[in-house]
Parts: structure tokens; sequence; C-alpha cells
């Protein structure tokens, strides 16, 4: 007798309602990124509870060459987590244990536990988990991607602050890498070549990460400038300086007013940065006003600061959702954006070389990004069913990556590489390539794992 | 015809100044640590200008397995450079070259850069190389070990600062990993594979690090306590608290007697934390004012604050050569310390069952340690030449580390494996083997760089 792939399945972890193959689960777990490719579809979904039962059902994928796929919150912006190969989609957003140990301040968390849920446990200890990359993804999915967001130019990339994995290997045995401590030198470094390998050297299925405690008082600045240039002079002059910001992002002019027209707000139309600080109440205003006084120094046109809650968090509500106020700007159209990372010292040349390109190829020069860290978005507002408009568009995308690399910057900053970078990575680690299929050989020699993704086999 | 070791050396970097095989220099390359082993020699040693020079080397040794070392400064703690297969040294310290990019706050240095030398050049740009693991060890050897020290708790470790490296791979392939960039998420994080390496998957030839700012304004501080439990509690209370401290340091009474006879200091013999906390005028003494608060509500029962330049030097300097004050303290011992870290919340009894167990094996107990980071070292002084007591320190230190991996730490927080710690390695990531021995595998099929070192092959 034969059975089919959800009777396998089911039989491993030994809930029916743990594995579904109908076509709208299906669906639900192979929609394609847009202009990435045409969906494709796993052959089955199924929603481990546990280690062990990820454990299984990755053993039970080996025998028989069956691709594998983790998937969490869905939220990544590469494909990541497209089945190419159909297969098995493991959906890990049941594996959500949450344990907070507030006095080692940090959190071992089930893979498919989300950010905000995270938070939610943490904050009852006066505790948060700060990295941020804006989407409330699963912790599971953020290690994958070595995510980060506004807040890494304070508490860097979730690299920064992974501090022990447990991994399902691609043949189903489960490791224990790294240790909860803040630092470690016991042999090689496998817990960090596991972030950020997107599921395809094994199965991220437990996360320790570090907590911190929630900031006494937090102020949010907005510094206006004349030009995209000024305005990430300065946040280059403020990291320089040493200023402890924990955000601090650039927003143009055309984003701003896509954010105001979106959010009802009034933000003068000139470039920004939102700046955020926070400590004590006087270590905050201490920063607060050397902040200032670098943004006269760097040539300020108009600076406003927000301490109420209300108000900070209706500013940065905006931020996080200008991507929703840009499709709004342009009804129909969606946005594709780069996520080049350049050395400090390069990002004022690097963003108005980005403008150019993008006003020469036809698009709207939206530019927003993480500027402390380097790491900003060339957003392009596209209609994917305008094959014309996509070939400009990948045309102006592969110009600034090339300029990016030129550089020494790197194509992917925090979004990683999936599917819709590959090419760009190619470029960017020609002679690591080599070393980096070596490395997938020795940890899923059948290719199991997410098929791909990161690089052409 | 035949030619010696040292004649093809010779042959491939061109000048014989650069390639000595006499006693002497193989002696200055071979010394063993105390109570690891016996000296292992290498055959040559040679003085690379070049990486291509070093991968023309290794392309030599890789054709005829002959073993390779790479060697900076030698302040290997654990008998890393020790060449326990002979063959080929690669001094590395002409790899000189500094690169300081002040408008990116980072450099590019060559493995053979010591940190005192980086600090001079960057210094030059009010800028500054913050890890510090107390000897002036090469950039090289302190990435290729993950070093830390007192300054972690802020900056990191190497880990948290290198953004780029070049190596050159066992079959005399050069690569480059990374980017000059503070984030990246292009493909498999192969720095932070190397990080830490200890020599054993490839020869770094060259290191980008962040530089930061040199604060304008820092203050020390050393707090007494009772207890070392009360002192070590309330460093994870600082940290808790998001304290911006630089450097937090714990020193017991016994370190302090030897201190001040070493030192001509007169600090009271009660444990003590030692803090510096820095930044402009304003930040620092907002800081310090929460700190204080911090160590009163932690029961401190004595505070003194410095200011002044040298007053702060002297400090830190005591606590900079405390090895030779315990040394000095006690005639014909050796010091040999563990190097265990634990999550912050284990830290006050992972100390004290420590302190038990020194007392118990005879050893008068000294322990000092980067609190903040969970990570602090049972000092033990022996005699080498005395087998008893060897074997009693032993015991004591497996004692130590047993319990400190039972709190889920580290049997190394910075100064790496080398000889010394592989038993501990073995017991702390027994599951990690297999894969440790697999990474070694794939990237040095033959076993020639720094063999015998982390893990039995």
């Amino acid at each position: 007798v034969t059975t089919s792939l959800a009777e396998d399945l089911t039989r491993l972890v030994g809930d029916p309602a743990q594995v579904n193959d109908g076509e709208s689960a299906r669906r639900l777990h192979g929609d394609p990124y847009v202009g990435i490719e045409r969906a494709s579809l796993p052959d089955a979904v199924v929603y481990p509870t546990t280690t062990a039962e990820v454990s299984a059902i990755v053993a039970y994928a080996a025998q028989r060459s069956i691709a594998v796929t983790a998937y969490g919150a869905g939220t990544s912006a590469e494909g990541m987590t497209i089945p190419r190969e159909g297969g098995i989609t493991l959906n890990l957003t049941r594996l959500e244990t949450i344990e907070v140990r507030p006095e080692s301040l940090q959190a071992t968390v089930g893979a498919g536990v989300t950010r905000s849920a995270l938070n939610r446990a943490a904050g009852e200890h006066g505790l948060q988990f700060p990295v941020d990359p804006g989407a409330d993804a699963t912790l599971g999915g953020m290690t994958a991607t070595n995510a980060s967001g506004t807040t890494a130019v304070r508490y860097g990339a979730m690299r920064q602050n992974v501090l022990e994995l447990e991994v399902v290997l691609a043949d189903g045995t489960t490791v224990r890498t790294g240790s909860r401590t803040v630092k470690t030198s016991a042999g090689y470094n496998l817990t960090h070549l596991f972030v950020g390998s997107e599921g395809t050297l094994g199965v991220i299925c437990s996360v320790t990460v570090r907590l911190y405690g929630i900031p006494e008082h937090v102020i949010a600045a907005r510094a206006a400038f004349a030009t995209l240039e000024a305005a990430s002079a300065c946040a280059t002059a403020l990291i320089a300086a040493g200023v402890s910001v924990q955000r601090v992002e650039l927003l143009d002019a055309g984003t701003l007013a896509a954010m105001n027209a979106y959010k009802g707000l009034d933000v003068p139309l000139v470039p920004h940065l939102f700046l955020e600080l926070a400590g004590t109440r006087e270590s905050a205003e201490a920063e607060l006003g050397e902040a200032r006084e670098i943004a006269e120094a760097s040539g300020v046109r108009g600076w406003e600061t927000a301490t109420a809650h209300a108000e900070r968090r209706r500013l940065w509500e905006a931020r996080h959702e200008v991507l929703f106020a840009m499709e709004h700007a342009h009804p129909g159209a969606t946005c594709k954006g780069t996520d080049t990372c350049v050395p400090l010292g390069e990002l004022p040349g690097a963003i108005a070389h980005s403008r150019r390109v993008m006003e020469e190829a036809g698009f709207p020069a939206y530019i927003i990004g993480h500027v402390g860290d380097g790491n900003y978005h060339a957003m392009f507002m596209v209609d994917p069913a305008d094959g014309a408009q996509m070939a400009r568009q990948k045309a102006a995308e592969a110009e600034i990556v090339h300029d990016c690399l030129a550089r020494h910057g790197t194509s992917t900053g925090e979004t990683g590489v999936g599917i819709s970078k590959m090419g760009h990575v190619a470029a960017e680690h020609a002679d690591l390539l080599p070393l980096m299929r070596a490395v997938k050989t020795m940890l899923d020699p059948s290719g199991i794992l997410n098929p791909g993704k990161i690089f052409e086999p």
C-alpha cells in the first residue's frame, strides 16, 4: 500500500489537525513575492509543535529527498519561503514557548514566537527585545535572515543578539549551538553560521536572545535639512561623535509627502532625519543636547522634539507604515526596494548616486534608510504587469548595487538574499561562492533544505 | 638535488632575511605555555610581508602536507601558537599596513598590527579601537581567538567589531569575507566562522574593524562591597538598568592586596567593582549618578571616583597588571586561570561556587572578572613542577567548569581553546563536535593548518 505525503506526516506528528494539503493552505504558503516568479506551492503544510516533531519530519524528508521549507510569519521580502521544489512546508508558528529569564536579561523562545509576543512577555519584567524590522516577524525568521531595522544602530542586528540556537540538521539530528552567555570562544562559531542562512543549512527551532531594560525616558526628534546629502552627513556625524541614538532614520521629501497624506501628518516637505534618544531623563536629555549641537553644525533647518508617548508613537508609526503610504500614493503600484548598505563615509555619495539613477530611469526617487548603519532603501514604485517598466527598474537597481559594491558596501544589509538578490550576491561574493556551496553541501548533502535560495546550486 | 625547507621558503619570499631556521628563532616560536606540554618547535620561521607571500607559502605547504602555524604577538594564553607537528611558523608581524578611514569609522590593518599601533593611528583622528584583552596582541591574533577583555561590556568582543577579512585558505587561495559595512545579510556568514577559529581554518591576513570616537570625558569609580556576591549582584543590576558603563571589573580582597603591594596603592581590602563611564561630560555624569544610585541599592560600602587622567590611569594600569601582582605575591608560582562565563543571573552563584572549590582545594581564592559580561577568571597560583598540586588544580578547574556548564555557561568567554581547553570544549559541545570536525575537513582537508588545536582530530 502506498500512503500520501499528508498521511505520512500525520503519522509523524500524531494529530491530523497539524497537517494540511488542501489547496488554500498550500496557496497561503506558496504565494509568490511580486516580480520574483510564479507561485510554487508546497505539496503539504505541517504544523509541528515540538522540536522532536521537526526532527522526525526532517528525518523522513531526508530519507525520501523531499524538499523542506521553514515558514514563520511569511513576512520575507525576498521570497525566502517560496517552496521552489514543492515538498513540505514546515509552518513553525506553533513552536511558541517563551521562557524569559529576567535576571540574566535573556529569553529562550520557540522559532514561531513573534517579536510582539516576545515583547509582551519581556515587558512584564520591564525588559524589551529591541530588534525591529518593522513587520511582526517570528524570531525564527528574523534569525534566519539576520534581520535588523530601525534600532540596529544601538542594539545591533539579530547577529549581535542571538546567543544560542537549537537547530535540526538536514538528517534530522538536533544540535545546540553557542551558550547562554554574551561571549564565548569555545570552538567554531556555528551559531552565527546559522544566523542568516535562510533555512538552507538547518531548521532553527529555538532561539536564545538578549533582552534589554526598557528605557525610562525616550525623546523623539525630527531634524529638517536642505538636501538628502546634508541629512545623511549629519547622521554620520552623530555616530562619529558617539551620540547614543537608538534610531536615526532618513526620509526624503517625496516619502514625507506620501506619509503626510496617508497618516494625516504635516511634516515639512524637505529631507528629514527622525531620531530617537533614550535612557534616564538626565542621560537622554544630555544626548539630545549633543545631537542638536551636531545637527546645527550640519546645517539643520528645523528641529522638533516630542517626549509625549502619543506624539512619539504617531511619528514612528508613520515611519513603520511608509510602504503602505507609498503604495497609497501610487494606486496599483507595488514597492520594490533595494537594501544596499555602505560604509558611513560613502553614504552621502551613494545616496546622491541612487537618486540620480532613479530619476534618470523615470521613477520618483523615494529614499529611506537606517542611515546610522549606512543602510538605505531606494524604493521603486512599479507595476509588475508592465514589462518595460520592470526591465527599467531591474537595470536601475543593478546600477545602484554596482555602485554600492564599488564603495565596499553590501547588496543586502538586512533583508537577506532569498530568490530576488541571488544575482547581487553572486557579484558581491564571487570568490566566496565556492566556499558557500561547500558549506551547503557539508550541511545538506541532498539539498533538501529550502532549495534554490541564496545562490544557484 | 634536494633543498632544505628554509631554502624553499626563501625562494618563495625572495629575501633570505625573511626566513629563519636557527635554534633561537625556532625556540622563540615554540615556547610552551606552562603546564600544557613540552615545547614543540617549528622547523622554520618565515616572516611574510604580503598576503601574496602567505598564499605562496601555504600553497607550498599544502602540496607537501607541511603544518603551518600562524603567529602574531605570541600572547595566547592557551597554547594556540605551539606548532605541535613542527613545520612552518608564519610570523605575521610584518603584515603591518594600517589604513584608517575616519569618515567611515573603520580601519583595515594587516594581521600583524598590534592593538597599540592601531590605536596610535586611529588616535590621530580622535578615534579608538577599544577591544582590550590586556596584552598588546596583534589584530590577527585577536580576531583568531575572538578576544575581548575589559571593554566588551560596552563595545563587544572581536566578533562584534570585525567587518571584513582577507583570509588565505588551506590550498593557498585568498578570499575576502564580509564587507566594509556594519551590517550584511549577503549569504553565509563566513567572516564570523573565521573569527575564533584559531588559525585552524585559514590564515587571516587582513582585518577591517570598526572604530569609535574617543569619549571626551571619562570617569572611573571604585565601589566597595561586603561580599563578592554583593559586588557581582551590583554589576548585573547596572547592566539590567542599561547604565552605559564601558568597564565593570570585579576584584576580590586577595587580588587587591597583591595589587596594592605591587603598585603601591591603598585600595581597601574588600571586594570591589572598578567602573568606568564615558561620554560627554553631561552624559557621563548622568550615568555616574545612576550607577551610584544602583550601587547604593546593592549595599555599596564605599564609593570613590576619579576623573583626573593620571588617577584613572593608575587604577586601570593596576587592573591590567594584576597577573604580575599575583605572581609577585607568590614567588615561583605561575598563574593559571579559568575563563568561565555564565548568564548574568548565574554569576553570584557561580562565583560563590568557584571560591568554595578553590578554598577546598587549598588555593587562595583569587577571582577577577569582566562581570558585566558574566565572564570571570578563577586564578590559581601553581608551581608547575609540583605534580600533586597541578593535579589538584586540574580537578578544581574541572569542577568549576562543570558547574559553569550546568548553568548554561561557556568554558571560555574570551581566551579561546588552543590546547589547554580542548577537554572542556569536548564537554561543552559534545553534540557539535562532529559538525566542527566536518567544518575543519571541508576547509582544511589535509589538516595542515595549526594542527592539534580546539578538538582532537
